[in-house]
């Protein structure tokens, strides 16, 4: 039996009692080696592999699945972004047969909002900028459409040392969008997310393209970044949505 | 202080260890009525009160956490569709000074994803099909800007016995853009997530719209409806949206 279990940011506190459940009872545990900080404490045997070994890895585990209970650890929820769509993939493609079960965890857009204020309190979707696996002009043609649906945006994986194209091409079309439509969009980025080095800053998309190199220096692969909707405002500085309770009921 | 805290789906599983500890450590629980059963157990005074009695829950559980430590309970994550923004909205209009924080919560999104397989395993987004606060004609333009992006959509509140037509429009919209592409879209439809009648099916946006009395009998407002990308498929009775390694590295 393979359980794929999501951890969120990896500390204790974001466990949910299913995960920690799931983790002490499984016969060892598979995950990324950046991870086995936030697994040792079970005291299973571990396997682990690096970056871009993601396909190595899941294969290891369906195989030592068969007959035994595994957990395959991904950080956040392991279908968002993680590795259940993988697993489900090679156990159909390899004929493995194991028996599969998902443990949710907190994807980072949760978290950052609750850092941040409450930004995806409406309507808001989730992209992600790598081009390693979704060609460029898919990415910015979802950002437009986004854009054009006046959505909340998290993005995840915005930007690295050797991937700054798409977060420029996005964030300029951002820009464009926002000052067309006479408007200053809220930005919030969030590093280390639920992390012990946790922090973020709020600004916005003028600012922050008047000011790119700083921010392509703050921003790395462990940032999320939150762009808002037209109705997203600054609130005793906490980036707020509001669902539109106050609009409808206390005009 | 306010602790505004979500509880996930309410089973205790679901809870984060963060969640535990800080409704066990408040003087007292505001929740909406329904969500009562979830928190009992932590033995605490609970003020409950009921549907559209939201803004009063609010200000009742600000007024008590001026000088007590309260703890305003919602399900799912408590920024996504849940009382954190209007939290910090009447904190602000009724100048209550209160300091507030978030406990993340997992979303039915997540929940759903891992029940169904893994969905949202690619970039996807939330809406809301209720059109008590925001208007239709947005809804249907936010669902439209989406199809053009390909997107995964997770919808929340589809459909009440007094609400048809945000659902009926939503899916003639989805069905016509899914003809249009020579598609038939994977539809996963979630009853209850994470809780004891727990139920789902799995099915395409033809075949709803084949049957669509019967799956308007099945769907209510504690049902999430995801509507897979072009890329969606199901493998194994599963609904899976490929992250795209396969593609990518073992073509």
């Amino acid at each position: 039996m393979l359980y794929i279990v999501g951890i969120g940011p990896g500390n204790k506190e974001y466990f949910t009692e299913q995960a920690e459940s799931v983790l002490n009872s499984v016969d060892s545990i598979v995950c990324y080696k950046g991870y086995e900080k936030f697994i040792k404490r079970f005291n299973k045997p571990i396997y682990t592999s690096g970056m871009k070994k993601e396909i190595d890895r899941v294969d290891y585990a369906l195989k030592e699945a068969k007959n035994k209970n595994i957990a395959l650890v991904s950080s956040g929820d392991a279908t968002i972004y993680g590795m259940a769509s993988l697993s489900y993939e090679l156990n159909n493609k390899n004929n493995y047969n194991v028996d599969i079960e998902v443990i949710s965890g907190l994807t980072s857009a949760s978290l950052c909002s609750a850092i941040l204020g409450a930004p995806l309190n409406h309507d808001f979707a989730v992209i992600s900028l790598s081009d390693l696996l979704t060609p460029l002009d898919i990415i910015l043609k979802r950002v437009n459409s986004l854009l054009m649906g006046d959505f909340v945006i998290a993005i995840y994986n915005p930007l690295s040392k050797s991937r700054k194209e798409p977060f420029l091409k996005c964030f300029e079309i951002i820009q464009n969008h926002s000052k067309q439509n006479n408007l200053n969009l809220v930005v919030g980025i969030v590093k280390n997310a639920g992390r012990d080095n946790e922090e973020y800053k709020m600004t916005t998309i003028n600012d922050l393209m008047d000011n790119l190199e700083e921010y392509m220096k703050y921003i790395d692969m462990n940032t999320t970044i939150i762009v808002g909707s037209s109705n997203t405002k600054i609130i005793n500085n906490k980036m707020i949505t509001p669902r539109g309770y106050l609009n409808k009921y206390l005009k």
